[in-house]
């Protein structure tokens, strides 16, 4: 399949495509200092719950390469592991990166040993992501049935551009493009686009018929067509399974279970934290008001207005019908503690 | 009440408000011909249901200054009414004024009478709108208890700015404001972003208190915060309650339904189509693609792309806890073809 590699890592370097000017430019930016990580991490030039856990890597990776000589080695990563953790306080995939790299620096050595460590880590880490894709997409593929035309709807980005593989709600309807005929409705995802800047660029390259609305036209579409189920990422999901993703996901859970369409939640197991009992244990980022109050350098409302800017949203279990995953699919009710599977 | 005049006439021009450079510039805009307002209504410079009726008869004026001394000024006008009608599809002000113009045009012995009927027309429904929204004001206040903070939310402009008086929507809230604690929150309102531009400038120059949020948040904050009642404008109403709104409207009744939360539509009984049965009689609008692609002159999506951009959405009479007119306040099972009132 045609999909992209948005982050890659060379001896000194790590190359990545900075995904807030797409889709008018195509720009790779090569960075050498850990902080220029943290800027992209932050500003959401990369982007995406597995990419970040990667980026995380990369990161320590960065800072590693500048204090390796350093007495104070384990003292500085460490302080470069909790900058890390506070860029984005919400995406699971962050922390669970810097606290397998903070096994790495206590228990090593030296900073060699740790170095090398490291970038095992983004080795495995890599592979990983790539094969869960692949399983996540035969997965959730499983659900529907065989030479059926699908119409279909996400939100946000949850392609190449944030997995490193195919992607994972995108994973599995670039697995059902394969044998199905496929429809996709994307809708654009406010404040930054994700949808119509990423997810609309990712499957014109790659061919699959999809059809950018405003977020609140999602209703209306589902009215007006057959929607056969409405695919999304999460960014983190609890024991019970109730999950946070991007902003407006848990609009289209109420509207989907309005119209009994079908809701999947879908992610690699790596995104559960079972040690959340439920989403009211979640912390939801928020983020700066100019986000919402301005689109790119244009201003779209009053100077000095009050704005609300919620990164991410929690979507009830309730209204979950299947969490798609590479180890399978949970069905209702969620006891993802256990982990028991589905089908 | 702090409130602005978005058409004005005059002998032989009329002035309107650009709201498309809203919030960032106050533009008046002096017309002198009707092909001019004709453009002001297609790219809604001039927009809101009740404020159309009135562009409606104000372009009908600037006709007749044109043509009165033509032989065939009957069917020139005539012709002027039709393109009017074609201008916006989906707002029945528009046809309701035209219907009336069209009576005067043929009931007159000669232009000069026809003319004098136009401006008596422009005249009488000015004043009806200014007093109706002061009813529905009255009306809608009166279903919230006394002293009790509020927290509404509202959708697109509702205000002076689309009806020459205080407003629908937004004149209940402008209504309640006088007594209450008033807290409303305001989805932006993509496409054309009608809830950033219009309505957050409208109630700061007002000084109601007021959080922007982008469409996508709406369910996020009936969850997080406690929302008393969600009012919006309408479009056009059927006899049996389903009414036509702004796109987002729908979403808004489903996530209100499903946190318990009443969904009020608010609308001059001029909106009331009762020649329609239902919602699936009604069209909608589609509008250009590149207002959902792009934003101002921003290019948000990748080229070449295929976008869905319907106008209004049809929210079923089911969603509508109550219909706030200005002849009170229907109740479900809505029978408007007898205009039977509530309350």
């Amino acid at each position: 399949m045609n999909i992209i590699r948005p982050i890659q890592l060379f001896e000194d370097t790590v190359t990545i495509l900075d995904q807030t000017r797409l889709p008018r430019e195509e720009v790779w930016l090569e960075l050498v200092d850990y902080r220029q990580m943290i800027e992209a991490i932050k500003m959401l030039r990369v982007r995406g719950a597995p990419l970040l856990g990667l980026a995380a890597v990369a990161t320590v990776i960065l800072a590693a390469i500048k204090y390796i000589s350093d007495d104070d080695f384990v003292k500085k990563m460490d302080a470069v592991c909790w900058e890390i953790d506070a860029s984005r306080p919400t995406a699971v995939n962050l922390f669970k990166a810097t606290s397998q790299a903070r096994k790495i620096l206590h228990g090593s050595i030296n900073s060699r040993e740790a170095m090398e460590g490291f970038r095992k880590l983004y080795t495995s880490l890599y592979e990983y992501e790539e094969t869960a894709c692949q399983r996540i997409g035969i997965n959730g593929a499983g659900l529907f049935p065989q030479s059926k035309k699908l119409n279909l709807m996400t939100i946000c980005n949850t392609g190449s551009l944030a997995t490193v593989g195919i992607g994972t709600a995108l994973g599995v309807i670039r697995t059902l493009h394969q044998d199905h005929e496929v429809q996709v409705f994307v809708t654009e995802t406010r404040p930054l686009l994700q949808g119509s800047r990423l997810t609309m660029w990712e499957l014109q390259k790659s061919g699959i018929p999809a059809t950018l609305i405003t977020d609140n036209m999602a209703g209306w579409v589902m009215k007006t067509n057959t929607i056969d189920a409405v695919l999304t990422g999460a960014d983190r999901i609890t024991a019970n399974g109730d999950s946070a993703n991007k902003i407006g996901t848990l609009n289209l859970a109420i509207l989907a279970k309005y119209y009994n369409i079908p809701f999947y939640m879908v992610a690699p197991v790596t995104t559960i934290d079972s040690s959340l009992k439920s989403g009211s244990e979640i912390l939801i980022e928020e983020r700066d008001p100019g986000e919402v109050s301005s689109i790119g350098n244009q201003v779209i409302a009053p100077e000095g207005i009050e704005v609300f800017n919620p990164a991410f949203d929690i979507t009830p279990a309730s209204l979950i019908e299947g969490i798609i995953t590479d180890k399978g699919v949970f069905k209702p009710p969620y006891q993802l503690d256990k982990f028991v599977l589905w089908g």
